[in-house]
């Protein structure tokens, strides 16, 4: 940027615009667009905040991006916005890291205990006016593999470790002696050692490496006893395996905030199996975290107008921020 | 005991008999029975395992008990035993404090967190197919009250305050610096107090200064975002003033595992009422507690058999074991 001239920015919203934008309104061309607007908006912008961070309507729109130079996603996940143009382009991709690790952490801790106190039944029971007592299991001392080293995993880590659990962890290298997750495996060979299991958490990013990981190999590996979380993407999943598998006994249930198609379509079983808890992809999603999310962005922003690093900055051959490279040259 | 002697022990344990009993029925004459063999069973009886911990029939079976020397319940509230007589005899009361310390605390981080992260809604929501996304809580920060600062309740504080929330305690005696809670509030000034926390939980043994501790005066006191926890007693709440103050909005939620009425009544609003979790006192049976309740029993059983020390003497004037004494002649 060349820093005489005040910057066009983007933000892809539709019809909810990002509060807290002031800031940012003072230092630069804002042009707010939903999706059909797109293509009009990215001509002559310099950065694109993808505030609506669900949309698809970025390949489609790239053409028009004459002289954009970065693009900031309000998410963890980049996989909406990383298609071959961009990746193959100059344009520095940024996420949003960070803001959700501790919420969801929480989250998976809620699930995991919802599971072994039998939450769900009670309110069933409950809804149904009716007394029975049963059982329940206790989560200390159960095993748990947390899939996805990022910051969202580790965070997810530590709470299920302090809530008396042991935990390991899977990503692209298998290494010993990890801060987090002490043993980290290899998830290149999932169905190696899910067995060793009584939880498993998917907290991976999506690219062409985690596609479709969750298989009916790997639920075949699972003990029956098992139950599958996964607060990552839905494509880390193949639902129709799993589908087979948790009506098969393969593994004992499963609580599921994100789908390969989202929102969840009525006809899916995935709303009707026993011991499946679906959520609407809210796991990390706080009160407050539209207004940290744009947080997030201000402050990314004025490291750009003043020339300094950015944070997050999204390895793109990856599809993540590397854990070594906190902030990299805007 | 006269050690030549062979003990008669009597077991109050209707249909269901205790397992694992064969090193105590091989150093006594053991009688089982229900609630209406009661009064045969205890004549000329030297002790008598309450495995039925739910069950009234002791106070009325009380007179022929013509040489009843220990008493032990398979719970750890003593409620249902502390009668007048007993409480005025010099019977040994011994209880099965620990065995249900960690999965009640278990129980409570997970309510919890199912309030922090609206699971009955998401629940409700998926047994309609409704796709909604709302935000949720952290519960990180947010601030615990437990009232009861025995064994459960400190097992209680200590997994709420791993998870990340700040944790006080009240008890009979207000204090700071506890190891478990920092500050303990004095109990019998609850209101003062009660409006500081996001959630209560009680988890205070039945005696004269807790009953119904819980009333109109207390709820009001709360903060209407608070949520209440009960894993103690039902008699611990008033529980027509709990369901008014429910339904004026003096407070956001309960998660209720015990009634002053067991099983609940069906005509009973709790069922029915938003934003109440009602399960049928469960929170601290885990798989295998039974074992491990006959367990804590025989074990007993053997040391009151060599004249050794029983553990888990009751205070019978204060309504549970003093925290100072976990053995005591027996």
């Amino acid at each position: 940027m060349i820093a005489s001239e005040i910057p066009v920015l983007a933000v892809l919203c539709g019809a909810n615009l990002p509060p807290d934008m002031a800031a940012v309104e003072a230092a630069a061309v804002v042009r707010y667009t939903d999706a059909r607007g797109l293509p009009e908006a990215l001509a002559g912008a310099d950065a694109l905040f993808v505030y609506d961070f669900l949309s698809t309507a970025v390949p489609g729109a790239w053409a028009a991006a004459d002289r954009l130079r970065w693009l900031h996603i309000a998410s963890a996940g980049v996989d909406p916005v990383l298609f071959p143009e961009l990746r193959d382009s100059d344009v520095v991709l940024t996420n949003s890291r960070g803001v959700f690790d501790d919420a969801i952490a929480e989250y998976v801790l809620g699930v995991v205990l919802a599971f072994a106190k039998d939450f769900a039944r009670s309110l069933d029971l409950q809804r149904a006016g009716t007394w029975r007592h049963r059982e329940s299991e206790r989560i200390a001392g159960r095993e748990v593999l947390v899939i996805g080293t990022g910051p969202i995993g580790r965070a997810t880590a530590r709470l299920l470790r302090a809530a008396g659990m042991r935990v390991s962890g899977a990503g692209r290298r298998a290494r010993t002696g990890d801060a987090d997750f002490g043993e980290v495996h290899d998830s290149a060979e999932l169905p190696r050692y899910l067995g060793e299991y009584d939880y498993v958490v998917a907290v991976a990013p999506l690219t062409e490496q985690t596609k479709g990981m969750f298989d009916a190999g790997a639920f075949a590996a699972m003990k029956p006893s098992a139950r599958f979380v996964n607060v990552g993407r839905g494509e880390l999943v193949v639902t129709s395996d799993l589908v087979a598998a948790l009506r098969g006994g393969q593994l004992a249930g499963a609580a599921l905030d994100v789908f390969e198609t989202e929102p969840l379509p009525p006809d899916s079983p995935l709303w009707t199996l026993p011991d499946v808890l679906v959520s609407p992809h809210m796991s990390g999603d706080f009160a407050g975290w539209r207004r940290t999310l744009v947080e997030v962005f201000a402050a990314n922003f004025r490291r750009w107008t003043a020339g300094e690093p950015l944070q997050n900055v999204v390895d793109k051959r990856l599809g993540y921020v590397p854990s070594e490279s906190q902030g990299a040259a805007g």
